[in-house]
């Protein structure tokens, strides 16, 4: 363990959980109050994520654009938030028989590295396609993976069982209210800093895979901003949730389709997630990998932050123009980091 | 004009200038008080970087790291502190006249986008061999880019000559106290965000080429740590300021050599940075070109920024092994991110 972990007194702060050992019950909703809340539990753990501008991007695209890094966030992506949310809110009792989870590597990293905090076993089910970073991270934060064949085997399922074997909690990627309320403090932070900058935002663009950090994103700011309009960008073929606003019920996508953005691939919008999108969202947008590439090198370029394919799919959209960026102030997201040399020097070329 | 500026007022918080119109007359010392003078002008304007930790690179070293992402500061790197604090020195009639300064690219950028925050026309000196992102960012701030040939001409006489011809106020890269009160506003930020860490410092790296950057951050992490032993690092082939803090005198550079650290390859310590290292430093260190590349790639992995060869030399210093991090808490400076693609794309192979 880390010396950046022994100043965190764990015991304090908690609210009694009411779920029972084995079942990862959410709380009852998503709120501002349980996103305050999360954001007391998460308080001197979390890092507050710089809220990056480039004048230079600004001259080009005739707007402001505030990029809300979630790449510098501890593990390298916002899931860390949703995980040590979920995590803080389980009993003793509950923790002793440890956690588990399935990911494509985010939110597996955010969970291994909440569990060591808590001092938790963790076992990650994890696809053996997962970029290595991600697959190397995890179990270098102390979890053990467990890798399975995308192609024939179903995550949850997997996840489902080593659950019921072993007592271990279920800590759900983005359909559960604990872990929603956990992504939601990067958009209390935004709220803070655009006020701090004096800045009123008018749009606000967000990576979206199964939809947990745009509900508590859009949650968070359209508490404090409810004109601005918040949209959910997904990559194209895998754009489950623009289409499901559109229709006003879950569709999942066609199979068979292909991304780089492995990290939100997801078939279709959360039960929960859902719910909570179709009421606070203004509507979804979709990117090609050319487009992410390009905003890859734009955030290299102007921002100096490494973005993974699937956190700059927002800025991919502003910048290919699916939204309009001029004349308006826009906080985007780039919500992880996590990606393989090898991929990332295809956006140098 | 981004909308970035539009808030701030630059005519709050001025010094009484002491120079002549002409000639960038330094303030007479370096102090804990100019520097905190220089925070109180680039409030609102500077962005406080962020002190970046990764647990897994705290494993592998076995201590703690705390990273000073100056690669993160407005234009790209930590100039822009030293340049604004300079220009906010100048009398109104001064600056009508605009300013001239010589730079490789990141003061030039800094230079150029502070004067653009006041209006001012900027002229810069800059090699033909300068990294394109900085030729072209210098350009895109507005300023004059007058390219010379490094092989056959001296920077210091160009700016010397279109000083006197134009009597714009010509702002030197280091060897100006103002210049440095500004870089030691990094060394300030660095200092609280310890305290709020609730961390005591055992030791710091900075990049190092004429200086500027080092005294001002030593000058002000002593001032609070005067335990802290400050270490300035250098690319192999250009340790002057190592060589010189051995000597106790100002030893240049032997002609020839080579670096991809096109940020510090300066000939020989300033003659005002080397008066102030010379009592705040424990030392200096060097790296090969190999060591930076690793500490790019290092930053890229764990970090998730992007650095520029010169602004990781710290860095490497540690990773390397020059100076132990076993068991201490170390403050790393990474001062810039103004690289090319192609670079960057090496460290990643």
């Amino acid at each position: 363990m880390s010396a950046v972990f022994f100043c965190i007194d764990v015991g304090r702060g908690y609210t009694p959980p009411l779920q029972s050992p084995d079942v990862a019950m959410p709380a009852k909703e998503l709120t501002i109050d349980t996103i305050e809340a999360a954001a007391r539990r998460l308080r001197g753990v979390v890092r507050h994520t710089p809220l990056l501008e480039a004048p230079l991007l600004n001259d080009r695209l005739g707007g402001r654009v505030l990029i809300k890094a979630e790449c510098l966030q501890l593990t390298g992506s916002f899931k860390f938030r949703g995980a040590y949310s979920k995590l803080s809110q389980l009993e003793p009792a509950e923790r002793e028989k440890g956690v588990v989870a399935y990911s494509s590597g985010n939110h597996a990293q955010g969970v291994a590295a909440a569990a060591r905090l808590f001092g938790v076993p963790a076992t990650i089910v994890m696809p053996s396609t997962a970029p290595e970073i991600k697959r190397r991270n995890t179990r270098a934060y102390g979890a053990r993976v467990v890798e399975y064949d995308p192609a024939t085997e179903v995550r949850e399922r997997i996840g489902d069982r080593l659950s019921a074997e072993t007592g271990a909690v279920l800590v759900r990627p983005y359909d559960d209210f604990e872990v929603m309320a956990g992504q939601g403090t990067a958009g209390l932070e935004a709220v803070r800093q655009c006020r701090e900058l004096g800045v009123h935002p008018d749009q606000a663009l967000c990576p979206c895979g199964g939809g947990g950090l745009v509900a508590g994103f859009s949650t968070a700011i359209r508490h404090y901003h409810p004109d601005v309009a918040v949209y959910a960008v997904e990559p194209t073929g895998f754009d489950d949730t623009a289409r499901s606003l559109d229709a006003g019920e879950r569709l999942a996508n066609a199979p068979g389709g292909r991304s780089i953005c492995d990290a939100i691939v997801t078939p279709m919008p959360g039960e929960l997630t859902f719910e909570v999108n179709r009421s606070t969202l203004a509507g979804g947008l979709a990117v090609s990998d050319r487009e992410v590439l390009e905003a890859m090198r734009c955030a290299f370029e102007f921002f100096k932050i490494v973005v993974e394919p699937g956190g700059a799919v927002a800025l991919a959209a502003l910048l290919s123009g699916r939204l309009e960026a001029r004349g308006k102030t826009s906080i985007v997201v780039c919500s992880g980091g996590n990606v393989d040399p090898g991929i990332f020097a295809r956006c140098l070329q």
